[in-house]
């Protein structure tokens, strides 16, 4: 596996990397880490991998969009100095646009959402071990919908950026669309965002997948 | 696989199957299956397997022992109809002995656990699919503690009903070994009793292996 | 107007037409009637046709199915000896089958959808002096989504029945894919649903123009 | 319709605006605009000129007096740059010589109250598309009434104000006296100040009638 | 005075008479008489007249009209054997006519409200050492409101009961009358009905005034 | 009566005068003015002399002693500019001593007390036109009880005070006396400090007498 | 010691005994026996003698007479078999005569109480190996008050049943009467009967010294 | 006994001292004590040695480690200026390393330990009358057991500084030790950690007993 002993792996993003964390630390007893896919990579890999002694931090803030992340990243990211660190965003960014259309200071528009993450990314990753992008997504299976159109094109981005830097590169979209075929969006969630424990494996899966996980080990 | 497609699968125990599931059904939608170890188990098979469509029940209820199985075993196990049924109970049997002894209307002893799973077993097994035995557990790594060695003996057990009736075993304080290994069990549960995500995922693991679960499919 | 002076108007339906009214009555002082479209109505009612003193009622129950209709419909319909009723049933006969397919005992499919409608409407059309029948709806803009075609298929057996029967029929889907034009659902209703004060205002609006209300009047 | 696609819409007084208004933005997703007769006119304009996308804002504050207003006014109005501003004030600065006639430094007398109101409207104005001015008003039906009396004394004021600025005027008393010939004022109002939805309903219809607002369009 | 040492002394009536009174008792330590002019009346009583031992009880409910005190008395009245009575009903028979006009259910006509109140006064006077009526009021000056003169018709039919069948009657809307000439009647109650510390003083005061007591004895 | 009309009353002292009085301004609707003999002498001098038009403020705080008493003068007494003024302090200067004797610090002994008393009293009453001066109380009717004799050495200290600056004194003690002759203390409070409503009442009706307040007139 | 090893040992009385103990048990985890005397000497003894494993049960019932002793006797002692018993019980019993002297009904006086608990003692005794028989007792250092007589009064009445019957006697107001002398009753209760944590070690030390507990041991 | 008339005895520490005491403070009335040992022996004290007057002040703070006791030594301490001080920590500094074995910032070893706390002693000691070390201790039977020996280990340092300066000394686990023997550990906690009554009393008598308490005198 790609994650080392004794290594800090720490998650940022926005509701679904918070749900319900604990505040202000993010890690500990108990449901310290939420109840989101981040709880459940933790899980796996304690009970998978208990030697090994992985560090999980949560970092995740409900709401964010990438320009939240970008005010709070000297504190919640650079001082907790990880050795890994994976980056979940851009819902919100997306999201503002099409509930809330008329409030457009809440909206983040691509070339904004661009040119922050790729800030973010260059002056974190000479500090780190590994670097994780995931894409945002949108529980929607219909790939000509207005708000899965501009997902899709946030997701393109993430990808361009971890090609760019060499990032592992999570593709949450797709991992969702396999299920989609079998199930309609109202199953993993009411309003195709905020997934249920299913959706979070989902998640959680994706990303164990590229780090090397092996479920069979022990 | 050894679940089929359409199939209904019911878990019943203690507060260790119950954790938090919502009443009185114990299935739908959000947190209905709680967060332990059920709505693991529901969370893997429904992500890795979602054309299956497994429906997954929780009947657990907290603080209960054999004895309270067998009160409500006709509407919660017989009346729902399940193909696949999982029983872990006695932790609570056993407990008693050593948190109140001095109450000892509150102790389920050896015989009597023995014969009322036993008879629990015989009139539900004709009308299952499968059924899975898990041992109750203690999160306890000293094999010459007292509460240990009890539990140890209840899960005996319950290796001896699944040999005799050809249930699918679990043996769940053996896939606690392997972690209390590695981690003190204070890490898992203060109480040696209630697990972490971690422990639930332990847990989880430990079932699905035996029904032929495989995570990197698909 | 086809409502006249005195009348008691009776609203019966689901979540959306409970929306958190006062029990058990429906009706009173302060917000008794709720604050969804039945609130609307009646709002427009009284400021509008101060004079005509039209009594309205909610009797709106949160995730009912026509099935939960026809169970209390004795009590909460015919006792109540409505001049005029309004009834709008529905979505969460088609939503059960789309959130929660694997229990399949919440589904209400379209032919006991239809068969229970019309029995409900035969025994209960005679005594009234006006019945107004409106669609369930989906604010769902593609109509190819899964779910939205199920509604408007029995948005079109609500249409067949208001049609054989003489009822007042109220298209809430046509009125809603108006609006749908102009606005991406999440900003009517985060799920697809449970509409904003706008949407429901879509429904007031819709009911009303059925039955001669003039805006301009006085 | 006097406003224009994409503008935005201030609505600023005391309790009948607020109404339960999210804070501090007075708008945005859900109840963030309150549920009284500012959620009313944004429900009719979206729902009838969806296209529009007109952006109502919610600054209303329960207990205000002019006095107040000018306090908060560069902060909640001119930092907002509203194209079109609303204002409804004075009910508190009649009533507290009503109901706690003893605390003199709570009331605003007639002279004050028309010398600030004229001032805020004099350094907004010239920033705005649009000014509308509404009474305050008081849902008691007798004329000789003392509270009234004076009520009416500062609607005359406003009148004068809006005469004297060219601001859109909205008499709010004789919407309500037209009710009140049908309706005894409890109907509307255990304290003949805070209206059911049926009397919002009434100030959001008279404000609408005097922006063009057409109900039957579309 | 007319109350003599040892007595027990009823009071029944509705919110007025209620107050947040204990229940089911009404009486005992602390707040067990509520906070309205029953609970004042027992501690003049108290203070002024320790040596006499009047045991006050309250059996006021909110809401309650004389048609609920019928189905009430039994209990709360002949059970109790008080040696005095004092009943004060009457408001929500005549505010329900004006609050809620459409639901006829609720009012409480005059007709059926005299005969009602004669009725349990002949079954109770018999009983009883002492009968005081209170008329019911409003706080309202306009003798030529609505709601004012269908009270102070109520109050008349108290009055001619008293008159009947020789109770102590107590005029409240006439001490009331002198108050309003001094005080707006929103000083007193922001809902003309509900009263302050001082206007349920005012109905102390002519309780006692009639029962003979004196202020300034001991 | 001393009062006059338009005149500002203001009381300050601890919990007995506090009584969940309002913060922080201590006057208003409803129940500013607490539940206590402060809210007594108000509403009988609203109801009896509702002409006089006086403006009566409680600044009482639970737990004070005089120490706390001035440490809060200047801005709960002095800067109200009350007309008259009303203090009653002094018993938590003894309980202290009693109830927690280990506890030092939290003792406000007899010299302290009339020193701290004369001082107040000194730089206020050339500001006012009244000054009324209530001694503590205990509601033990033993006077050879220690904290009695204790509370009546302060008690002869505020008559002291009185006497040597010509303030109306109110022996509230010996009012309480006379009623103790008749009732157990438990019957008033079962801590023999914070009275019932007769017990207040009993407060009411001392300082009443000793401003010449008229029960009979109206 | 008394107590043998195995013995059960179960407490009645009144809120003394209660102190928040858990229901409907009143034994068990945590604080099952309340914060009282009962979970005192469960502690002493626990410690102390915890080889002994003796079974301490609390059914204390706030507000109880022995008239209210009586009538749960079966369910609440005799059912429960214990080997010990304890009653404390006859503050209520006096305490009402004296904070609510009016009605009547709450009293227990001097003849009833003996007789009921003699009555009680009689039907139990056959079938203890212990009783033990603890006076009511009231934090009021004067023997010449009142309510402080007639406990006294009672407490002879224990204490000749205890005689007559051979049970074990405890005198809990001499016990306090010691700590009296240098404590004042505010100290130990505000209210003169319910003690703080010290007053309850004077009970539970009271009760132990009975029954042959030494400290020292082990 | 070693603690003389007016002295005042304060304790520090983590959970175990805490136990629910009242902030700021930690003493006065009521339950001011917390519920655990701390307010046990001043329950002893108080009821045994009335006439001492001994002032108990708890300021334990739930999850301190010897770390955090240094940052508040001077306010919760020193400006105390306690006669007697007893300290009792570690529990914390301990369990960290073992139930969040990876947050390595939440651990204080051995090293760290010893030295804070041979500061704390050093710069208080020659202010006291006398000073208590109290070890930590958990409640764990199995000398082997990994957390057991890391405590027994600071227990000896414990030791070590109480020898070196000459402080009274107690340990705690010595005393837990002889019950033990008897009772499984669940029975005292679920957690090993937290007490019950029956714990806390265990803690009492053994800081009692070195401070020369004799429970049979008086």
């Amino acid at each position: 596996m790609l994650l080392e002993k004794g290594q800090k792996l720490l998650f940022i993003g926005d509701s679904i990397t918070d749900c319900e964390r604990q505040r202000p630390n993010g890690e500990g007893l108990f449901f310290a880490l939420g109840k989101g896919y981040v709880a459940l990579v933790d899980a796996l890999l304690q009970s998978v991998y208990p030697e090994l002694g992985i560090r999980v931090v949560n970092k995740g803030n409900s709401g964010n969009t990438v320009r939240d992340l970008q005010e709070r990243w000297q504190e919640d990211v650079l001082d907790q100095k990880p050795d890994w660190l994976s980056i979940m965003i851009g819902i919100n960014d997306v999201w503002r646009q099409y509930d809330t259309p008329l409030i457009t200071e809440y909206h983040v528009y691509a070339e904004e959402y661009e040119k922050t993450l790729r800030n973010l990314v260059a002056k974190t990753k000479p500090h780190l071990q590994g670097l994780v992008l995931m894409t945002p997504f949108y529980l929607e299976p219909n790939p000509e919908d207005k708000m899965r159109k501009t997902m899709d094109e946030y997701g393109a981005i993430v990808k361009k950026v971890a090609a760019d830097t060499g990032a592992v590169f999570i593709d949450t979209q797709a991992a969702f669309n396999v299920v989609l075929e079998e199930l309609y969006p109202a199953t993993l969630a009411w309003d195709r965002v905020h997934p249920s424990y299913a959706g979070h494996m989902v998640l959680a899966r994706a990303f164990l997948k590229e780090v090397g996980f092996e479920w069979n080990r022990g």
